[in-house]
């Protein structure tokens, strides 16, 4: 019998652990960032605590950690931890809800978006969510956001999936192709017949009724990225961008807030059922252009 | 016995006319904008053809007239005539499309996003749709950008609502009260609780069995929007705006993304129907900023 209790407390413990050490990485780069390239005072992450629902029933909350910075021009890196009950509406979507509504789910959600053209922008999410199942998603996704990044042989792509794959080989061989197309259908825009950005990974509902293996799976995707996006900032940070490329960013990324406003589950799931809507829009870019 | 055709003839060549129109006084507009406000030359609409579908069946198609100015920093004004099938997902939405799944569908749209934060940005649009059954919709609505303007109250929303209602009335005494609050229901954001502006009037399925009426009451809706909007625009523009005005505009723009991403049918049917997606989006803000 798995000690449910125990696997929550497990989880989230660990997400908010990693919410820590990303802020840590992230602030020193932030100030080890050249004065030439990015004028002014680094900045620091501002934690935000909030709470779920109206007061009356505990529902959890989470601690939203937003950094509008120089290097980062804006960085959100937020942990959850949530409970309730889903509306009847939802039931039949979520594995184990139609035989009892109740839920809890924890996870840890970052959206970077850089001031440097040159250094793509990155998404990482996991999380570990109980129903009468319980199960581990997440993932994360690299978007280069000039053209010339923008191909599955540029240097930071064969990084990053290099990075991800040796994560997944290392828990199953068959991990890395089947969560690499995973992430490459979902993160999609149909109107634009476009990719989000080169790929990554992203995996749902894994449970292989080995708590220990697939929470050890999530930790080491989080892991693997703590340790493979800053190097990637970190070699970037130095090269200077021209006013055109900054206006290629800035394009670019609106297809960022297409796909979130109009095809990412977490985004329009969570503005339509009562999400925290400042957290949930944190993924927004700082500055986009619509020409 | 109504004449399909003529109608169809006579909405559509409306449409076309009161684009050349709407272009024309746009135009006047933006060269008699004051040089020490708006620097730079003058913009002009810039018009591009675009036919639907693969070119192997004649569907229709349209003109998409866009003008990236210095008083009008983005404004789109697009007529389209198209007609074809509708795919069995939608035939049992669209009144008459049960019967039989041809349609054909003509119409204008129009929003305009202004550089001076003190003129609010406008949307119209007005169409004429015909299946087994055929009807008149659209409307026009207000969005000023400024805290101070947002309000029933202001000068430029009570003019503008007081046009709309003076066109209602002469229509049918209950039109206005029904169509102003159809306005406000539809262009609302509940993430937000917000509403995305000051409203105006939004109609459909309008079909009182007096072709001529209907095609009359949304003529007058187009012919009013044509003579209060510029007028609007030619108070405002001598106004001076400051810094925190203009970023107040590019932040509550993001408001306008928002709506018109998550929910506003169009745009979210159009693109997921394989509508022109650049006529669509034509109408998301040129610069936005969520910080």
């Amino acid at each position: 019998m798995p000690d449910l209790h125990q696997q929550k407390q497990q989880a989230s413990s660990w997400f908010s652990q990693l919410q820590a050490q990303i802020c840590q990485a992230f602030e020193t780069l932030e100030r080890d960032a050249p004065d030439e390239l990015y004028p002014g005072a680094p900045g620091c992450f501002e934690k935000t605590p909030w709470r779920r629902g109206d007061g009356k029933i505990d529902e959890g909350g989470g601690t939203a950690a937003l950094m509008r910075g120089r290097l980062f021009e804006k960085v959100g890196v937020h942990v959850s931890q949530v409970y309730g009950e889903f509306s009847p509406d939802f039931r039949d979507q979520i594995p184990g809800a139609a035989e009892d509504p109740r839920f809890w789910a924890a996870g840890i959600s970052l959206i970077a978006h850089m001031h440097n053209p040159r250094i793509p922008a990155v998404h990482m999410n996991t999380r570990y969510i109980v129903t009468t199942r319980d199960w581990f998603g997440g993932g994360a996704d690299l978007t280069p956001l000039l053209d010339e990044q923008r191909n599955m042989d540029a240097p930071d792509t064969v990084a990053f999936h290099s990075a991800l794959q040796q994560v997944c080989d290392r828990h199953d061989p068959e991990y890395y192709e089947k969560f690499r197309a995973w992430c490459d259908r979902y993160f999609y825009l149909p109107h634009r017949e476009e990719p989000r950005g080169t790929g990554g990974i992203f995996y749902d509902r894994l449970n292989t009724s080995d708590f220990e293996a697939d929470f050890a799976f999530t930790r080491d995707v989080g892991t693997c990225f703590l340790d493979m996006y800053p190097k990637l900032v970190k070699t970037r940070m130095h090269e200077p961008w021209s006013a055109p490329e900054r206006e290629e960013q800035l394009v670019r990324r609106g297809r960022y807030v297409e796909f979130n406003l109009l095809y990412d589950k977490g985004t329009t799931f969570g503005l339509k059922t009562g999400g925290n809507v400042t957290t949930i829009l944190s993924s927004m870019p700082p500055v986009v252009k619509w020409p």
